[in-house]
């Protein structure tokens, strides 16, 4: 799937093309859904993935069973969501989900690096519907926060990762204009979510989205022993 | 209600005094308990204070009809969750509860200031049961968070105000503690919450209750039309 047609002889080619197809480039169709509990084994291994990326492996615990028993809980947009990434060559089936109608686009990209895990994370959820080449991307896992002074919810986006060979092709943001997009529907009022204060290019792409960082915050973070100390009532 | 005595004096009573009870000082009866819609009147008083005390008086447009129609619609700890703190002077009656249990402490304090509204703050739920004699002295709002390292629920502290008369006793970190106690209880694995750099008083006070300030993270927040322009799915 690979293509070696430089950006500039695709510009020339895509003047002469049609409107809908650019000759020489290829069309990766995505989709952004809710996740279901068929796509546990998948987002166990994105979770693994993001303690990678974050050099944390040896915090990660997370298990199948685990992710399953306190992510579907409750209905889509109460508590904690999950959006699935998935693209594919071909176009999507419909699949059926009325909480959420999936969020299609049709990106023109001139280079589809080779997918060393397309077997590892086809979709389970597309397989379902007979949809067999589709390939799961990343996601997105938020849950509401509340604003005080509005008297209204909004979003906190606590974990967003795109697979390695998906980066660079705009799909992070697509991932977290999806919530700002399902925040503005259900009338929230904010969407927050935390950055490193050294990531400079995320940063600056996080302003480019519309988003202000916010430099006099700070996040405290009880966890461990120290958490633990407060179940026996004593404190 | 208003005590003279000084804490040496006082200290020198205690040592005569019996276990139970310190001559010279009196007993403010307190109770956290879960807030029922019968408290968005008060809940609202207590957000405008949260943003007076910010100088953010301008930027607040919650109503009571905004808090009733969004904090009550998922069962406690599974969405946003608020926590009442009340003081009386007399021991309380029991208030059916079966969701969480209140937790009731008895302080010692010195000198108990009087406070300008009690009327206003009179807690609607204890009337209920007969018990006229009880006062809405604070709050804490949270909702559940998610760690996709541990692949468990914790819980993220939004906001949490005492009243002005009702500072300096410790009530803060009793309320925080009992959202660290209910996370314990329900295995969740982590409590955070944000404050401001410059706070060092507060940073002293969450660090010696077992907090660690993360300084690398900054929090990115879409708001206003920035998040208004997601609406349209064309961004």
């Amino acid at each position: 799937m690979a293509s070696t047609i430089s950006p500039a002889a695709a510009a020339a080619l895509a003047s002469i093309a049609t409107p809908t197809t650019l000759v020489g480039q290829h069309q990766l169709y995505t989709r952004i859904r809710l996740a279901t509990p068929a796509d546990v084994p998948h987002i166990h291994k994105l979770f693994y993935q993001m303690a990678v990326f974050q050099n944390d492996t040896h915090l990660f615990t997370a298990t199948e069973s685990s992710i399953a028993s306190t992510l579907f809980n409750s209905p889509p947009f109460q508590s904690f969501t999950v959006f699935i990434l998935e693209v594919s060559s071909n176009p999507f089936k419909n699949i059926h989900s009325p909480a959420f109608l999936p969020i299609e686009r049709t990106v023109p990209v001139d280079h589809v690096a080779a997918d060393p895990e397309a077997e590892t994370f086809k979709s389970s959820v597309a397989n379902e519907d007979g949809d067999d080449n589709v390939t799961v991307a990343g996601f997105v896992l938020f849950v509401p926060s509340y604003t005080t002074f509005a008297g209204k919810p909004g979003f906190h986006v606590e974990d967003l990762l795109v697979r390695e060979c998906y980066r660079r092709k705009g799909f992070g943001k697509m991932l977290l204009s999806a919530v700002a997009e399902q925040a503005v529907k259900m009338g929230f009022k904010r969407v927050e979510w935390s950055v490193l204060e050294w990531n400079v290019n995320a940063i600056k792409f996080y302003e480019e989205m519309g988003a202000k960082v916010l430099t006099e915050w700070r996040v405290c973070r009880l966890t461990g022993d120290a958490l633990e100390a407060y179940g026996d009532a004593n404190y």
